[in-house]
Protein backbone atom coordinates (compact mmCIF):
# COMPACT_ATOMS: atom_id res chain seq x y z
CA UNK A 1 0.00 0.00 0.00
CA UNK A 2 1.12 3.50 -0.47
CA UNK A 3 -0.33 6.33 0.35
CA UNK A 4 -0.79 9.87 -1.59
CA UNK A 5 -2.39 13.30 0.41
CA UNK A 6 -1.96 15.86 -2.19
CA UNK A 7 -4.00 16.43 -5.61
CA UNK A 8 -1.16 18.10 -6.87
CA UNK A 9 0.57 14.80 -6.86
CA UNK A 10 2.32 14.22 -10.59
CA UNK A 11 0.88 10.48 -10.69
CA UNK A 12 -2.40 11.36 -9.22
CA UNK A 13 -2.48 14.41 -12.35
CA UNK A 14 -1.87 12.16 -14.54
CA UNK A 15 -4.24 9.91 -14.11
CA UNK A 16 -7.25 12.15 -13.71
CA UNK A 17 -6.44 12.79 -17.76
CA UNK A 18 -8.42 9.44 -18.42
CA UNK A 19 -11.28 11.71 -17.96
CA UNK A 20 -10.61 12.79 -21.74
CA UNK A 21 -11.22 10.54 -24.59
CA UNK A 22 -7.43 11.21 -26.18
CA UNK A 23 -5.43 9.93 -23.21
CA UNK A 24 -8.03 6.74 -22.91
CA UNK A 25 -7.18 6.51 -26.49
CA UNK A 26 -3.52 6.69 -26.30
CA UNK A 27 -3.19 4.78 -23.07
CA UNK A 28 -5.83 1.87 -23.44
CA UNK A 29 -7.25 2.69 -20.26
CA UNK A 30 -9.74 3.78 -18.74
CA UNK A 31 -11.26 4.60 -14.89
CA UNK A 32 -13.82 1.96 -13.78
CA UNK A 33 -15.46 3.94 -9.94
CA UNK A 34 -16.84 2.00 -7.11
CA UNK A 35 -15.83 -1.93 -5.55
CA UNK A 36 -18.79 -3.00 -7.38
CA UNK A 37 -17.62 -2.15 -11.07
CA UNK A 38 -14.04 -2.95 -10.12
CA UNK A 39 -14.82 -6.76 -8.45
CA UNK A 40 -16.46 -7.30 -11.92
CA UNK A 41 -13.83 -6.24 -14.11
CA UNK A 42 -11.69 -8.24 -11.72
CA UNK A 43 -13.75 -11.34 -12.09
CA UNK A 44 -14.06 -10.72 -16.12
CA UNK A 45 -9.99 -11.63 -16.02
CA UNK A 46 -9.48 -7.75 -17.27
CA UNK A 47 -6.05 -6.07 -16.43
CA UNK A 48 -6.48 -3.63 -13.28
CA UNK A 49 -3.72 -1.61 -13.03
CA UNK A 50 -4.01 0.51 -10.21
CA UNK A 51 -6.37 0.33 -7.41
CA UNK A 52 -7.53 3.78 -5.49
CA UNK A 53 -9.24 3.72 -2.53
CA UNK A 54 -10.03 6.32 0.37
CA UNK A 55 -10.03 5.76 4.06
CA UNK A 56 -13.57 4.19 3.99
CA UNK A 57 -12.93 2.02 1.09
CA UNK A 58 -9.88 0.90 3.03
CA UNK A 59 -11.63 0.14 6.11
CA UNK A 60 -14.41 -1.67 4.17
CA UNK A 61 -12.79 -4.04 1.24
CA UNK A 62 -9.41 -4.94 3.62
CA UNK A 63 -9.45 -7.99 3.41
CA UNK A 64 -10.39 -8.32 -0.79
CA UNK A 65 -7.87 -5.65 -1.07
CA UNK A 66 -5.06 -8.17 0.87
CA UNK A 67 -5.61 -10.72 -1.18
CA UNK A 68 -5.70 -9.25 -4.53
CA UNK A 69 -3.98 -5.69 -4.81
CA UNK A 70 -1.48 -5.25 -2.21
CA UNK A 71 0.26 -2.24 -3.99
CA UNK A 72 -3.39 -0.23 -3.90
CA UNK A 73 -3.37 3.29 -3.45
CA UNK A 74 -4.74 4.80 0.16
CA UNK A 75 -5.65 8.86 -1.14
CA UNK A 76 -7.90 11.31 0.33
CA UNK A 77 -10.85 12.01 -0.34
CA UNK A 78 -10.55 14.97 -2.23
CA UNK A 79 -8.39 13.12 -4.78
CA UNK A 80 -11.05 9.99 -5.44
CA UNK A 81 -13.41 12.42 -6.06
CA UNK A 82 -11.29 13.84 -8.89
CA UNK A 83 -10.44 10.70 -9.97
CA UNK A 84 -13.76 8.77 -10.44
CA UNK A 85 -15.64 12.65 -11.67
CA UNK A 86 -18.30 11.69 -9.09
CA UNK A 87 -19.03 14.59 -6.07
CA UNK A 88 -20.29 11.12 -3.93
CA UNK A 89 -17.60 8.05 -5.24
CA UNK A 90 -18.19 4.94 -3.43
CA UNK A 91 -14.44 4.89 -1.88
CA UNK A 92 -12.63 3.10 -4.96
CA UNK A 93 -11.36 3.76 -8.50
CA UNK A 94 -9.80 2.02 -10.77
CA UNK A 95 -7.73 1.82 -13.64
CA UNK A 96 -8.34 -0.71 -15.89
CA UNK A 97 -7.32 -1.94 -19.17
CA UNK A 98 -9.51 -1.86 -22.22
CA UNK A 99 -10.27 -4.81 -24.01
CA UNK A 100 -11.07 -5.75 -27.11
CA UNK A 101 -13.80 -7.91 -27.99
CA UNK A 102 -13.46 -10.13 -31.31
CA UNK A 103 -16.26 -12.06 -33.40
CA UNK A 104 -15.49 -14.31 -35.55
CA UNK A 105 -18.98 -15.36 -36.52
CA UNK A 106 -22.15 -13.30 -35.63
CA UNK A 107 -25.00 -15.51 -33.70
CA UNK A 108 -28.02 -15.05 -31.77
CA UNK A 109 -29.44 -11.58 -30.64
CA UNK A 110 -27.25 -8.10 -31.87
CA UNK A 111 -28.09 -4.27 -31.31
CA UNK A 112 -26.68 -2.00 -33.62
CA UNK A 113 -25.84 1.62 -32.25
CA UNK A 114 -26.00 4.30 -35.46
CA UNK A 115 -24.85 7.55 -34.20
CA UNK A 116 -26.34 7.54 -30.85
CA UNK A 117 -24.53 10.69 -28.92
CA UNK A 118 -25.85 10.76 -25.10
CA UNK A 119 -23.39 8.10 -22.83
CA UNK A 120 -26.57 7.39 -20.59
CA UNK A 121 -28.29 6.47 -23.75
CA UNK A 122 -25.41 4.02 -24.87
CA UNK A 123 -24.82 2.50 -21.37
CA UNK A 124 -28.27 2.03 -20.70
CA UNK A 125 -29.13 0.22 -23.69
CA UNK A 126 -25.75 -1.90 -23.44
CA UNK A 127 -27.21 -2.54 -19.62
CA UNK A 128 -30.75 -3.77 -21.27
CA UNK A 129 -29.42 -5.70 -24.53
CA UNK A 130 -27.10 -7.41 -21.71
CA UNK A 131 -30.60 -8.16 -19.77
CA UNK A 132 -32.07 -9.47 -22.87
CA UNK A 133 -29.65 -12.04 -23.29
CA UNK A 134 -27.99 -10.41 -26.98
CA UNK A 135 -25.13 -11.61 -27.89
CA UNK A 136 -23.37 -8.23 -27.90
CA UNK A 137 -23.65 -4.72 -29.06
CA UNK A 138 -22.16 -2.52 -32.31
CA UNK A 139 -20.70 0.16 -31.57
CA UNK A 140 -21.34 2.00 -35.10
CA UNK A 141 -19.36 4.82 -36.58
CA UNK A 142 -20.27 8.45 -34.83
CA UNK A 143 -21.45 6.82 -31.31
CA UNK A 144 -20.56 7.68 -28.25
CA UNK A 145 -17.33 6.30 -26.60
CA UNK A 146 -17.90 3.50 -24.18
CA UNK A 147 -15.27 4.56 -21.78
CA UNK A 148 -17.15 7.77 -21.15
CA UNK A 149 -17.55 8.07 -17.46
CA UNK A 150 -21.38 8.61 -17.99
CA UNK A 151 -21.82 5.45 -20.20
CA UNK A 152 -20.02 3.07 -17.66
CA UNK A 153 -22.13 4.58 -14.87
CA UNK A 154 -24.97 3.51 -16.93
CA UNK A 155 -23.94 0.29 -18.04
CA UNK A 156 -23.37 -0.98 -14.57
CA UNK A 157 -20.96 -3.41 -16.35
CA UNK A 158 -22.44 -5.14 -18.52
CA UNK A 159 -19.67 -4.84 -21.36
CA UNK A 160 -18.12 -7.42 -18.74
CA UNK A 161 -21.07 -9.81 -19.49
CA UNK A 162 -21.40 -9.58 -23.58
CA UNK A 163 -19.29 -8.38 -26.78
CA UNK A 164 -19.25 -4.54 -27.33
CA UNK A 165 -17.75 -4.31 -30.38
CA UNK A 166 -17.12 -1.29 -33.25
CA UNK A 167 -17.93 -1.48 -36.86
CA UNK A 168 -18.64 0.08 -39.69
CA UNK A 169 -22.67 -0.19 -40.19
CA UNK A 170 -23.29 -0.66 -43.62
CA UNK A 171 -20.62 -3.58 -43.78
CA UNK A 172 -21.87 -5.01 -40.75
CA UNK A 173 -25.41 -5.17 -42.16
CA UNK A 174 -24.27 -6.33 -45.43
CA UNK A 175 -22.17 -9.34 -43.90
CA UNK A 176 -25.29 -10.04 -41.55
CA UNK A 177 -27.67 -10.33 -44.67
CA UNK A 178 -24.96 -12.50 -46.06
CA UNK A 179 -25.35 -14.77 -43.16
CA UNK A 180 -28.55 -16.14 -42.18
CA UNK A 181 -29.71 -12.75 -40.05
CA UNK A 182 -32.83 -10.57 -40.92
CA UNK A 183 -31.84 -7.00 -39.76
CA UNK A 184 -34.48 -4.15 -38.33
CA UNK A 185 -34.29 -1.01 -38.20
CA UNK A 186 -36.18 1.28 -35.88
CA UNK A 187 -38.22 4.40 -37.79
CA UNK A 188 -40.74 6.76 -36.34
CA UNK A 189 -42.15 6.50 -39.46
CA UNK A 190 -45.91 4.90 -39.59
CA UNK A 191 -45.48 3.49 -42.70
CA UNK A 192 -43.03 1.16 -40.76
CA UNK A 193 -43.91 -2.08 -39.28
CA UNK A 194 -45.54 -2.03 -36.02
CA UNK A 195 -43.23 -3.83 -33.63
CA UNK A 196 -46.17 -6.15 -31.99
CA UNK A 197 -46.45 -7.68 -35.55
CA UNK A 198 -42.89 -9.15 -35.93
CA UNK A 199 -42.88 -12.76 -34.64
CA UNK A 200 -39.63 -13.67 -32.29
CA UNK A 201 -37.00 -13.94 -33.77
CA UNK A 202 -33.17 -16.37 -33.40
CA UNK A 203 -30.63 -14.41 -35.24
CA UNK A 204 -31.18 -11.04 -35.74
CA UNK A 205 -30.10 -7.16 -35.37
CA UNK A 206 -31.29 -4.71 -33.78
CA UNK A 207 -30.18 -0.80 -35.40
CA UNK A 208 -31.13 1.92 -32.96
CA UNK A 209 -30.51 5.38 -34.58
CA UNK A 210 -29.63 9.13 -33.39
CA UNK A 211 -31.48 10.73 -30.33
CA UNK A 212 -32.89 13.25 -32.63
CA UNK A 213 -32.33 11.99 -36.34
CA UNK A 214 -32.78 8.36 -35.77
CA UNK A 215 -31.03 6.37 -37.91
CA UNK A 216 -29.33 7.51 -41.23
CA UNK A 217 -31.48 6.97 -44.54
CA UNK A 218 -28.57 4.90 -45.95
CA UNK A 219 -29.31 2.32 -43.22
CA UNK A 220 -32.69 2.00 -42.97
CA UNK A 221 -32.80 1.49 -46.58
CA UNK A 222 -30.25 -1.24 -46.35
CA UNK A 223 -32.86 -3.11 -43.81
CA UNK A 224 -34.96 -6.08 -44.17
CA UNK A 225 -37.58 -4.79 -42.36
CA UNK A 226 -37.98 -1.25 -39.90
CA UNK A 227 -40.55 -1.63 -36.85
CA UNK A 228 -42.35 1.67 -35.51
CA UNK A 229 -44.05 1.77 -31.75
CA UNK A 230 -47.30 2.73 -32.30
CA UNK A 231 -47.55 6.55 -30.15
CA UNK A 232 -50.72 6.85 -28.26
CA UNK A 233 -50.46 9.73 -26.29
CA UNK A 234 -49.50 13.13 -27.55
CA UNK A 235 -45.36 12.46 -26.85
CA UNK A 236 -43.36 12.83 -30.14
CA UNK A 237 -41.30 10.31 -29.43
CA UNK A 238 -40.09 7.84 -27.10
CA UNK A 239 -36.50 7.81 -25.65
CA UNK A 240 -34.10 5.59 -27.87
CA UNK A 241 -33.56 3.87 -24.76
CA UNK A 242 -36.76 3.16 -24.06
CA UNK A 243 -37.03 2.05 -27.20
CA UNK A 244 -34.43 0.15 -27.81
CA UNK A 245 -35.81 -1.98 -24.27
CA UNK A 246 -39.69 -2.34 -25.34
CA UNK A 247 -37.96 -3.47 -28.79
CA UNK A 248 -35.55 -6.01 -27.40
CA UNK A 249 -37.37 -7.30 -25.13
CA UNK A 250 -40.34 -8.06 -27.78
CA UNK A 251 -37.93 -9.27 -30.07
CA UNK A 252 -35.59 -11.71 -28.40
CA UNK A 253 -36.72 -15.87 -28.29
CA UNK B 1 -39.31 44.38 -25.38
CA UNK B 2 -36.24 45.08 -22.33
CA UNK B 3 -33.24 44.57 -22.75
CA UNK B 4 -30.58 43.18 -20.10
CA UNK B 5 -26.76 42.40 -20.86
CA UNK B 6 -25.51 42.24 -16.99
CA UNK B 7 -25.93 39.08 -15.77
CA UNK B 8 -25.50 41.09 -12.00
CA UNK B 9 -28.66 42.69 -13.00
CA UNK B 10 -30.76 41.89 -9.88
CA UNK B 11 -33.42 40.65 -11.74
CA UNK B 12 -31.50 37.80 -13.67
CA UNK B 13 -30.49 36.76 -10.02
CA UNK B 14 -33.85 36.75 -8.89
CA UNK B 15 -34.82 34.62 -12.03
CA UNK B 16 -31.85 32.10 -11.34
CA UNK B 17 -32.64 31.01 -7.85
CA UNK B 18 -35.54 29.62 -9.42
CA UNK B 19 -33.17 27.00 -10.36
CA UNK B 20 -33.26 25.68 -6.23
CA UNK B 21 -36.41 23.92 -5.29
CA UNK B 22 -37.20 26.21 -2.23
CA UNK B 23 -37.54 29.08 -4.62
CA UNK B 24 -40.03 27.26 -7.02
CA UNK B 25 -42.05 26.42 -3.88
CA UNK B 26 -41.83 29.80 -2.57
CA UNK B 27 -43.06 31.14 -6.03
CA UNK B 28 -45.39 28.52 -7.76
CA UNK B 29 -42.88 29.09 -10.88
CA UNK B 30 -39.91 27.33 -12.68
CA UNK B 31 -37.97 27.70 -15.74
CA UNK B 32 -38.60 26.00 -18.98
CA UNK B 33 -35.60 26.19 -21.58
CA UNK B 34 -36.21 25.92 -25.08
CA UNK B 35 -38.46 27.55 -27.75
CA UNK B 36 -40.79 24.25 -28.30
CA UNK B 37 -40.85 23.62 -24.42
CA UNK B 38 -42.09 27.37 -23.55
CA UNK B 39 -44.12 26.99 -26.90
CA UNK B 40 -45.87 23.96 -25.73
CA UNK B 41 -46.93 25.41 -22.29
CA UNK B 42 -48.38 28.01 -24.31
CA UNK B 43 -50.45 25.55 -26.15
CA UNK B 44 -51.72 24.01 -23.21
CA UNK B 45 -52.85 27.29 -21.68
CA UNK B 46 -50.11 27.80 -18.79
CA UNK B 47 -49.61 30.65 -17.64
CA UNK B 48 -46.14 32.77 -19.06
CA UNK B 49 -44.58 35.27 -16.75
CA UNK B 50 -41.50 36.09 -18.58
CA UNK B 51 -39.76 35.19 -21.57
CA UNK B 52 -35.69 35.58 -22.55
CA UNK B 53 -34.42 35.12 -26.03
CA UNK B 54 -30.71 35.89 -26.52
CA UNK B 55 -29.89 37.64 -30.08
CA UNK B 56 -30.29 34.25 -32.29
CA UNK B 57 -33.69 33.57 -30.59
CA UNK B 58 -34.71 36.98 -31.18
CA UNK B 59 -34.25 36.76 -34.55
CA UNK B 60 -35.85 33.21 -34.95
CA UNK B 61 -38.68 33.80 -33.08
CA UNK B 62 -39.72 37.50 -33.76
CA UNK B 63 -42.91 36.85 -35.18
CA UNK B 64 -44.35 34.33 -32.48
CA UNK B 65 -42.47 37.14 -30.01
CA UNK B 66 -44.43 40.27 -31.78
CA UNK B 67 -47.59 38.41 -31.73
CA UNK B 68 -47.59 36.51 -28.05
CA UNK B 69 -45.19 38.14 -25.82
CA UNK B 70 -43.73 41.44 -27.19
CA UNK B 71 -42.95 42.62 -23.71
CA UNK B 72 -39.67 39.97 -23.91
CA UNK B 73 -36.42 39.82 -22.39
CA UNK B 74 -33.67 39.98 -24.67
CA UNK B 75 -30.75 38.91 -22.74
CA UNK B 76 -27.20 37.72 -23.96
CA UNK B 77 -25.91 34.60 -24.39
CA UNK B 78 -24.35 34.16 -20.78
CA UNK B 79 -27.16 35.27 -18.77
CA UNK B 80 -29.38 33.07 -21.09
CA UNK B 81 -26.62 29.89 -20.77
CA UNK B 82 -27.48 30.74 -16.30
CA UNK B 83 -31.00 30.76 -16.08
CA UNK B 84 -31.36 27.83 -18.71
CA UNK B 85 -28.82 25.62 -16.71
CA UNK B 86 -27.45 24.83 -20.34
CA UNK B 87 -23.73 25.06 -21.56
CA UNK B 88 -26.18 25.39 -24.83
CA UNK B 89 -29.15 26.71 -24.34
CA UNK B 90 -32.06 26.74 -27.56
CA UNK B 91 -32.27 30.67 -27.50
CA UNK B 92 -35.72 31.03 -25.64
CA UNK B 93 -35.95 30.45 -21.80
CA UNK B 94 -39.08 31.36 -20.26
CA UNK B 95 -40.46 31.72 -16.31
CA UNK B 96 -43.73 29.79 -16.35
CA UNK B 97 -46.30 29.17 -13.27
CA UNK B 98 -46.72 25.81 -11.86
CA UNK B 99 -50.56 24.07 -12.19
CA UNK B 100 -51.89 21.93 -10.16
CA UNK B 101 -53.87 18.89 -11.65
CA UNK B 102 -56.97 18.14 -9.64
CA UNK B 103 -58.10 14.62 -10.41
CA UNK B 104 -61.90 13.74 -9.00
CA UNK B 105 -61.90 10.28 -10.61
CA UNK B 106 -59.15 8.44 -11.51
CA UNK B 107 -59.59 6.23 -14.54
CA UNK B 108 -57.77 4.65 -17.30
CA UNK B 109 -53.65 3.36 -16.49
CA UNK B 110 -51.81 5.25 -14.05
CA UNK B 111 -48.27 5.16 -13.24
CA UNK B 112 -47.15 5.54 -9.25
CA UNK B 113 -44.15 6.55 -8.68
CA UNK B 114 -42.62 5.43 -4.95
CA UNK B 115 -39.50 7.43 -4.15
CA UNK B 116 -37.63 7.02 -7.42
CA UNK B 117 -34.67 9.47 -7.08
CA UNK B 118 -33.04 10.09 -10.16
CA UNK B 119 -34.74 13.57 -11.74
CA UNK B 120 -33.75 11.86 -15.72
CA UNK B 121 -35.66 8.51 -14.64
CA UNK B 122 -38.68 10.46 -13.80
CA UNK B 123 -38.61 12.74 -16.61
CA UNK B 124 -38.17 9.88 -19.17
CA UNK B 125 -41.01 7.90 -17.46
CA UNK B 126 -43.59 10.64 -17.49
CA UNK B 127 -42.28 10.61 -21.53
CA UNK B 128 -42.93 6.66 -21.66
CA UNK B 129 -46.45 6.85 -19.74
CA UNK B 130 -47.69 10.04 -22.49
CA UNK B 131 -46.61 7.67 -25.55
CA UNK B 132 -48.10 4.70 -23.94
CA UNK B 133 -51.81 6.51 -23.49
CA UNK B 134 -51.27 6.62 -19.66
CA UNK B 135 -54.09 8.67 -18.05
CA UNK B 136 -51.52 10.31 -15.65
CA UNK B 137 -48.18 10.09 -13.41
CA UNK B 138 -48.55 10.02 -9.61
CA UNK B 139 -45.52 11.35 -7.67
CA UNK B 140 -45.59 9.85 -4.52
CA UNK B 141 -43.90 10.98 -0.86
CA UNK B 142 -40.06 10.89 -1.55
CA UNK B 143 -40.17 11.32 -5.42
CA UNK B 144 -38.16 13.72 -6.67
CA UNK B 145 -39.28 17.31 -7.62
CA UNK B 146 -41.37 17.27 -11.04
CA UNK B 147 -40.11 20.75 -11.76
CA UNK B 148 -35.99 20.05 -11.56
CA UNK B 149 -34.23 21.32 -14.56
CA UNK B 150 -33.32 17.94 -15.37
CA UNK B 151 -37.06 16.15 -14.99
CA UNK B 152 -38.17 19.25 -17.34
CA UNK B 153 -35.68 17.90 -20.01
CA UNK B 154 -36.10 14.40 -20.20
CA UNK B 155 -40.28 14.97 -19.95
CA UNK B 156 -39.99 17.17 -23.43
CA UNK B 157 -43.15 18.51 -22.40
CA UNK B 158 -45.15 15.76 -21.18
CA UNK B 159 -46.68 17.00 -18.14
CA UNK B 160 -48.56 19.55 -20.18
CA UNK B 161 -50.31 16.13 -22.08
CA UNK B 162 -51.43 14.08 -19.00
CA UNK B 163 -52.26 14.59 -15.33
CA UNK B 164 -49.20 14.45 -13.07
CA UNK B 165 -50.28 14.49 -9.33
CA UNK B 166 -48.91 14.39 -5.87
CA UNK B 167 -50.47 11.86 -3.23
CA UNK B 168 -49.19 9.70 -0.63
CA UNK B 169 -49.26 5.92 -2.05
CA UNK B 170 -50.32 3.61 0.38
CA UNK B 171 -53.83 5.76 0.68
CA UNK B 172 -54.13 5.76 -2.88
CA UNK B 173 -53.50 2.18 -3.80
CA UNK B 174 -56.30 1.23 -0.88
CA UNK B 175 -58.59 4.13 -2.78
CA UNK B 176 -58.14 2.86 -6.01
CA UNK B 177 -58.73 -0.56 -4.81
CA UNK B 178 -61.78 0.02 -3.56
CA UNK B 179 -62.58 1.04 -7.34
CA UNK B 180 -62.59 -1.18 -9.95
CA UNK B 181 -58.35 -0.62 -10.36
CA UNK B 182 -55.67 -3.41 -10.21
CA UNK B 183 -52.93 -2.49 -8.76
CA UNK B 184 -49.65 -4.07 -9.89
CA UNK B 185 -46.60 -3.59 -8.07
CA UNK B 186 -43.17 -4.27 -9.79
CA UNK B 187 -39.99 -6.94 -8.20
CA UNK B 188 -37.22 -8.14 -9.01
CA UNK B 189 -38.28 -11.02 -6.44
CA UNK B 190 -38.87 -14.32 -9.45
CA UNK B 191 -41.81 -15.59 -7.05
CA UNK B 192 -43.45 -12.39 -8.45
CA UNK B 193 -45.31 -12.94 -11.43
CA UNK B 194 -43.71 -12.85 -14.62
CA UNK B 195 -45.31 -9.87 -16.34
CA UNK B 196 -45.36 -11.50 -20.36
CA UNK B 197 -48.31 -13.75 -18.40
CA UNK B 198 -50.64 -10.87 -17.45
CA UNK B 199 -53.73 -10.10 -19.45
CA UNK B 200 -53.88 -6.21 -21.34
CA UNK B 201 -55.85 -4.17 -19.01
CA UNK B 202 -58.53 -1.68 -18.71
CA UNK B 203 -58.69 0.64 -15.28
CA UNK B 204 -55.07 -0.18 -13.70
CA UNK B 205 -52.11 0.91 -12.06
CA UNK B 206 -48.97 -0.03 -11.97
CA UNK B 207 -46.04 1.33 -9.52
CA UNK B 208 -42.23 1.66 -10.04
CA UNK B 209 -40.24 1.84 -7.22
CA UNK B 210 -36.78 3.52 -6.22
CA UNK B 211 -33.38 2.94 -8.05
CA UNK B 212 -31.86 1.30 -5.54
CA UNK B 213 -34.33 -0.15 -3.22
CA UNK B 214 -37.17 -1.32 -5.17
CA UNK B 215 -40.57 -0.45 -4.05
CA UNK B 216 -41.47 -0.47 -0.14
CA UNK B 217 -41.94 -3.73 0.89
CA UNK B 218 -45.45 -2.31 2.83
CA UNK B 219 -46.90 -1.00 -1.16
CA UNK B 220 -45.64 -4.77 -2.38
CA UNK B 221 -47.85 -6.13 0.36
CA UNK B 222 -51.13 -3.94 -0.70
CA UNK B 223 -50.67 -4.73 -4.58
CA UNK B 224 -53.11 -7.01 -6.57
CA UNK B 225 -50.19 -8.99 -8.07
CA UNK B 226 -46.14 -7.62 -8.23
CA UNK B 227 -44.97 -8.37 -11.50
CA UNK B 228 -41.06 -8.96 -12.50
CA UNK B 229 -38.89 -9.12 -16.41
CA UNK B 230 -37.49 -11.80 -16.06
CA UNK B 231 -33.55 -11.10 -16.50
CA UNK B 232 -31.53 -13.88 -19.49
CA UNK B 233 -28.17 -12.13 -18.96
CA UNK B 234 -26.26 -11.57 -16.57
CA UNK B 235 -26.96 -8.05 -15.94
CA UNK B 236 -28.65 -7.92 -12.14
CA UNK B 237 -31.22 -5.68 -13.28
CA UNK B 238 -33.07 -3.58 -15.63
CA UNK B 239 -32.78 0.55 -15.20
CA UNK B 240 -36.54 1.61 -13.93
CA UNK B 241 -37.40 3.82 -16.84
CA UNK B 242 -36.90 1.22 -19.30
CA UNK B 243 -38.07 -1.45 -17.02
CA UNK B 244 -41.02 0.92 -16.85
CA UNK B 245 -41.42 1.14 -20.72
CA UNK B 246 -41.51 -2.96 -20.73
CA UNK B 247 -44.77 -2.73 -18.78
CA UNK B 248 -46.25 0.53 -19.91
CA UNK B 249 -46.53 -0.69 -23.17
CA UNK B 250 -47.38 -4.40 -22.30
CA UNK B 251 -49.90 -3.69 -19.93
CA UNK B 252 -51.61 -1.15 -21.63
CA UNK B 253 -55.53 -1.96 -24.15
Amino acid sequence: MKEIQSNKNPFIKEIKKLQQKKYRQQTNSYILEGFHLVQEAFNAGVEIQEVFVNPRGQKEWAAWLAERFPEYYLVSDEILKMLADQPTPQGMAAVVSMTEDTIEQFTGAWLLLDQVQDPGNVGTMIRTADAAGFSGVVLGEGTVDLYNPKTLRSMQGSHFHLAVVSRKLPELISELQSQKFTVFGTALDKNAKNYQTVDVQADFALVMGNEGQGMRPDLLAMTDANLYIPIKGQAESLNVAVAAGILMFKLIK
